[in-house]
């Protein structure tokens, strides 16, 4: 049995490689995948494919800073370089009994000011 | 030795009983907190501690949605209710040989709108 540590490996190293049939055999067939921030949400593996191909319409890079696994559980934080530049990306993941994907809870950090409040507390890097 | 993930609930459920001589406990004398959108940093356990107190001087509560840890590594994703509404927030833990924290990344993703570009590929929840 893979651990959920290997499964999202695999699955950040077949979406650089635009390998989507690699991509496709880690998701369980009724994935899904949720981004809070603008509550969308896709269903099914096959419109998860397309939402990952279609959605995404030049070119792209991931690093990957670290994955963390336990049971069925992963969570990753990746460094994504598109068109406006490089951000991070933070992702919860659920397998399924069979080691699948079944769950993509997915984060975008953007850059924000420091507020006053807290300033005379911290310094920068 | 208490795993990477009971360490993290620990220390979630410290900083929401204000306990912060048990919050302390959890963490390494040199330990570093970085915020990744606003490049703030904090270093040292006493500065830490201050930060957390002192930064936030208003009524907050944290729910824990998942935690994930794996040998010295964990990763969290809480819900933070504040003065300005409940916002996830997305936490990778590093931690010491004697099992402290040692390295905190923070990350507060924000609301934003879905991007025309992939607005037929989705649903909304």
């Amino acid at each position: 049995m893979t651990s959920a540590h290997e499964v999202v490996a695999a699955y950040w190293a077949a979406a650089e490689a635009r390998d989507w049939e690699a991509f496709a055999a880690l998701l369980a067939d009724d994935v899904v995948y949720h981004g809070p921030q603008t509550r969308e949400e896709v269903r099914g593996r096959e419109a998860y494919i397309r939402f990952n191909v279609e959605g995404f319409r030049y070119d792209w890079h991931i690093t990957v800073q670290q994955i963390v696994g336990e049971g069925q559980h992963a969570a990753s934080w990746i460094e994504f370089t598109g068109q406006e530049g490089t951000q991070p990306g933070l992702c919860f993941f659920e397998l399924a009994d069979n080691g699948k994907i079944a769950l993509i809870t997915d984060f975008w950090p953007e850059p924000y000011e420091l507020p006053a409040s807290r300033a005379h507390l911290v310094g920068r890097y």
